[in-house]
C-alpha cells in the first residue's frame, strides 16, 4: 500500500477508555459471569457459536455504559448487571446477524461463526441470544427498560434494512448515511446509557442526558470506525485497511470524496462500488481520492462534532469519577485514529 | 407417483376449525388491522416483506388461540389483541428466518422471502418483526406474558438449533424428535394459549390447563404436518408429497420406518437421508416403505395420544361455545390428513 493518508493531530492523545474499565470492573466481572451462564444451554452447539463470539475480544464498550450511567447515581442492586448483560447480548446477535447478512469471513481478525458453523447456527444462535436477552430484561421488571431496549431492537433492524436499500447507491447522501448508523449503532449505544438512569430511578431530564450522549458517543464511533477502515491499524479493528472499499460499502469518507470530486472522478467511484470494480489497484486510487480532498479529516470533523454534543449532555450532571469516564470515553473513541 | 397411502378413516371428519374462526371473526379483524399497521415502516422494504409473507395465507391458528383463550374468560379489553399479533409476528419471523436456514425457495406453494429480497432482508426483517411482537408485550404491560413469551422465542430457536445437530442423523430417537419439535413448534402453541389467561386474569390452574392444551395441540399439529408431507394434498400445506424426504428432513415416519426395517432396508435410509440420494425413484421406495410398517397411521396415532391430552386438558373448564370450539380445533388439526 504506497498510500500514506496523514490524519491531523489529535489534541486527546491521552484520552483513554480505562477509567472507565477501572471503575466498570467489579460490575464487568459480574456481567461476564452472567453472559457465560446465559449463553448456556444444552443445545451444545449454542454455547459453542455464542462463546465463540463472546470471548472474540471486543471492548465491552455498551454494557460498561450501562454499568457506568446507573452506578453513577449510587446503585447498587444487580438490575443493571442484567441489563448490561442484555445490552451485550443484543449486540451479539446483531453481529451474529451481521455476519450472514454480509457473508463476511472474518470478524476481528477471527473466523465469523458463519464461517464455521454456517448461516444456519448464525441466524438461529443470533435469535436465541436474542431471547435471552428479553428475559433478562424480563427479570429485572422494569416496563421503561424493556420498553427502550425492545424499540432500540426495531430501530437497530430498521437500520440494518435501510442499510441494504442504500448499499451501492453512490448518489446516497450524508444525511441518508446518518440515518443508517444512528439506526443500526447509535440507537443501541443510546439505549445502553438510558436504561442505567432507569434503574438507577433519576429524573428524567438526567435520562434524556445520558441517552442523548450515548446516541451521539455512537455517532462519534461509527464515524471513526468508518475512517479507521481506510486510514487504521488492522490491530484495532480486526479489519484490514480498504475492507469496506472491497465490498462496496457506503461510508462517509467515500460520500464526500464522491460528492466532491470531478465528473472522471465521480464516474471512478459508481464503478469501484455500484459496479464492484474494487481491486488493490483501484484502491490505491481511492485512497489517493480520499486524501485529495480531506474526506478522513473531514469525517473525523464531523465525529468530534458529535462528541462535543455528547460532552454538553453530560455537562449539568454532578462533577464525579464516573462523570469524567465518560468523557474520556469520546476522546478515546475519537483519538482510536492516532 | 404409483404409491398411494391408505390412511385409517379418521372419526372425526366433521371435525372443523369453523366454530373457533367465528367466535373469533370481531377479534381477528383488529388483530389484522395491528399486523398491517405494525408490519409499517418508513424503510419500504420492510412491509413488502412482511406482507409478502403475512398474506400468504395461513390460517393464523396461533393468533386465535390466544384471542379465544382470553375471551373466554370474559376479557374484553385490547390486550389479547396485541399479544396474539405479538404471537403472529414471532411466527412469521421464525418462518422467514426458516426459510433462510432451510434454503426453502416455496413456502406453501409461493416464492418464500428470500428468494425475491435474498436472505439479507429475510434475516432482517426476521429481526425487525421480533422487535415489534417484543414492543406489543411491552406496551401492554403485563410481566407475567412478557415471560412466558420471551421464553418461549429462546425456546423455539433452542429447537431450531437442536434440529440442526439432529439433521441427517439416522439415529435419532422418536424422544429427540419430540424434544425438538416440543420446542419449535409446540412452545409456541402452548404461549399463545397460555397468555389469553393470563391477560383475562384467571387462576393458575386455569392457566396450566391452557397450556397444556396449546403444547399438546402442537405436537399433535405438528406430527400431523408430518404425515401430510408423505401422504397430504399439496394443496393443504404448500409442500409436495416428499419436500421432507428430498431435504433430509428426519419425521416420525422416517424414524419409525427406519427402526422397524431390515437391516437392508435402514442401509436404504442411511443412503437417503444422510447419503443426499433422494431421487424420485428412491422416493418411491420410501413411500413403500412407509406403507409397508404402517408409519403413517402410526404417526397419526401419536398425535391422537397429544390431541387426547389436549383434550383432558381443557376438561374441567365450563362447558361453553369456546371450550367446544376449543376441542374441535384439535380434531381439525388431526383430521386434516383425511
Amino acid at each position: 500500500m504506497g498510500v500514506v493518508i496523514p490524519l491531523e493531530d489529535n489534541k486527546n492523545k491521552q484520552a483513554s477508555i480505562k477509567p472507565l474499565v477501572d471503575l466498570t470492573k467489579s460490575g464487568m466481572e459480574r456481567v461476564n459471569q452472567l453472559i457465560l451462564s446465559k449463553a448456556g444451554s444444552d443445545v451444545q452447539m449454542i454455547p459453542e457459536v455464542a462463546n465463540h463470539l463472546i470471548s472474540s475480544g471486543g471492548k465491552r464498550l455498551r454494557p460498561m455504559l450501562t454499568l457506568a450511567t446507573a452506578a453513577m447515581f449510587g446503585y447498587e442492586g444487580d438490575h443493571h448487571i442484567k441489563l448490561a448483560t442484555s445490552v451485550e447480548f443484543m449486540h451479539t446477535a446483531t453481529l451474529l446477524h451481521d455476519d450472514v447478512v454480509d457473508e463476511s469471513d472474518l470478524r476481528r481478525g477471527k473466523s465469523t461463526a458463519r464461517t464455521i458453523w454456517g448461516n444456519q447456527a448464525s441466524v438461529l444462535v443470533g435469535d436465541f441470544l436474542l431471547g435471552q436477552a428479553f428475559r433478562m430484561m424480563v427479570e429485572v421488571g422494569s416496563l421503561d427498560a424493556l420498553d427502550v431496549l425492545s424499540t432500540a431492537a426495531c430501530v437497530i433492524a430498521e437500520g440494518e434494512v435501510l442499510q441494504l436499500s442504500v448499499a451501492k447507491n453512490m448518489e446516497t447522501t450524508e444525511d441518508d448515511y446518518l440515518a443508517v448508523i444512528r439506526a443500526k449503532t447509535a440507537a443501541l449505544f443510546a439505549a445502553a446509557a438510558e436504561v442505567g438512569p432507569i434503574v438507577a430511578k433519576t429524573d428524567k431530564a438526567t435520562r434524556s442526558a445520558l441517552k442523548s450522549y450515548g446516541m451521539n458517543l455512537g455517532l462519534a464511533f461509527q464515524l471513526v470506525d468508518d475512517v479507521l477502515d481506510y486510514g487504521g491499524k488492522s490491530a484495532e479493528t480486526g479489519k484490514n485497511v480498504g475492507d469496506d472499499f472491497r465490498e462496496g460499502k457506503i461510508t462517509l469518507p467515500v460520500i464526500l470524496s464522491y460528492r466532491r470530486g470531478t465528473a472522471e472522478e465521480r464516474e471512478f467511484w459508481k464503478q469501484s462500488i455500484e459496479g464492484g470494480q474494487s481491486d488493490d489497484e483501484r484502491l490505491e486510487r481511492a485512497l489517493s481520492l480520499i486524501a485529495k480532498y480531506g474526506a478522513l479529516n473531514d469525517t473525523i470533523q464531523r465525529a468530534q462534532h458529535y462528541g462535543t454534543i455528547a460532552r454538553d449532555a453530560l455537562a449539568p450532571l454532578p462533577d464525579t469519577a464516573w462523570k469524567h469516564a465518560l468523557n474520556d470515553v469520546i476522546d478515546f473513541c475519537i483519538s482510536r485514529v492516532n
